[in-house]
């Protein structure tokens, strides 16, 4: 296979990306200085051999323990537990939260033959002991997230005094009532505050 | 900057790619194993060290001369010149064309600076030298492709006896008349042919 099939290939291979996306990538490269691409591939490299899960929360970190986990400054009694890694770049855009993260590394997903042992709970439960006084779920709000989100709960009544919380469903800011569907403006209604 | 922002900021400088796909396929390759991510990353090292514009026709390719040129089933007397390298699997995957390629490296565009001196034209016109029967202009069908298919066929009036053509216009296949745009409508009207 040629260097040049091998690449569109290789981008081909990442999610969302088709073949002719593969191509306009491929050839975007190679007309590009070579340096660009260079620094493409080293960037890959370097978070392949760089990159590992946070031993205290799971999150995917160049640091051991990462950035949240290190940081004193944020709220150790506050643990924020979310399916993916990538969904705390989200949260801390949010500007909103300032306690600590637990990544469970995705959802129960029994078809998948996800359960609760494929997932990052053990070490949640572990961590539950050491003082924390409140814990928000923050997964997806999908059927599986859901479900997460219910197994988790049952999972942590032992813990007795804990505060379990999980993130309000409602109209998205910016968004419109003529296309929110029927499910989020029924939850809007139950979750409904005094102006 | 960590190694997780450097390759979202990587994949963010691609074309078509925003922040959300960067890290989209940031956190892709960290979730996947790491010879996949590893293989990307070689794939476009090999790129960069292999593939070379053809001193021919100035195709990419790992080889020198490229595939086209060196290949002695094709036919040698038809040249298919193209705008961009990308042009060429495209045309191949029609399987309609055994002849040659030139690669013009782009279309004139006096705002941006490129005139004829920055297209690879000089050598076509060297190449036509060379028992060349047919010459097809397959720009692109934009207003650029057109001026630069023009200026092309100006170029080459001294080669008398040269065949110029140029792709035909008209309806694409499997398209819908009622969306095709009326310079598309017109171009088929005029290109009309018997049944």
């Amino acid at each position: 296979m040629s260097a040049i099939e091998g690449l569109i290939g290789e981008f081909g291979r990442l999610p969302g990306i088709g073949r002719k996306t593969a191509q306009r990538l491929t050839y975007h490269l190679l007309k590009g200085r070579p340096e660009d691409a260079s620094r493409l591939s080293a960037a890959i490299d370097r978070v392949v051999a760089e990159v590992r899960p946070c031993g205290e929360c799971g999150n995917l970190s160049s640091e051991a323990p990462c950035e949240y986990c290190r940081n004193s400054r944020r709220d150790a009694s506050q643990i924020c537990v979310v399916e993916e890694a990538s969904d705390i770049a989200a949260i801390e855009a949010s500007g909103r939260f300032r306690g600590r993260y637990h990544v469970l590394g995705g959802h129960l997903s029994p078809l998948d033959g996800v359960g609760p042992d494929e997932l990052n709970i053990a070490q949640l439960v572990q961590r539950l002991a050491g003082g924390i006084t409140e814990l928000i779920i923050a997964t997806n709000p999908s059927v599986e997230g859901e479900a997460t989100a219910a197994y988790l709960h049952r999972a942590v009544a032992p813990f007795t005094g804990l505060r379990v919380t999980r993130l309000a469903r409602g109209l998205p800011v910016g968004g419109d009532l003529e296309y929110a569907d029927g499910v989020t403006i029924a939850e809007a209604f139950s979750g409904r505050r005094e102006m």
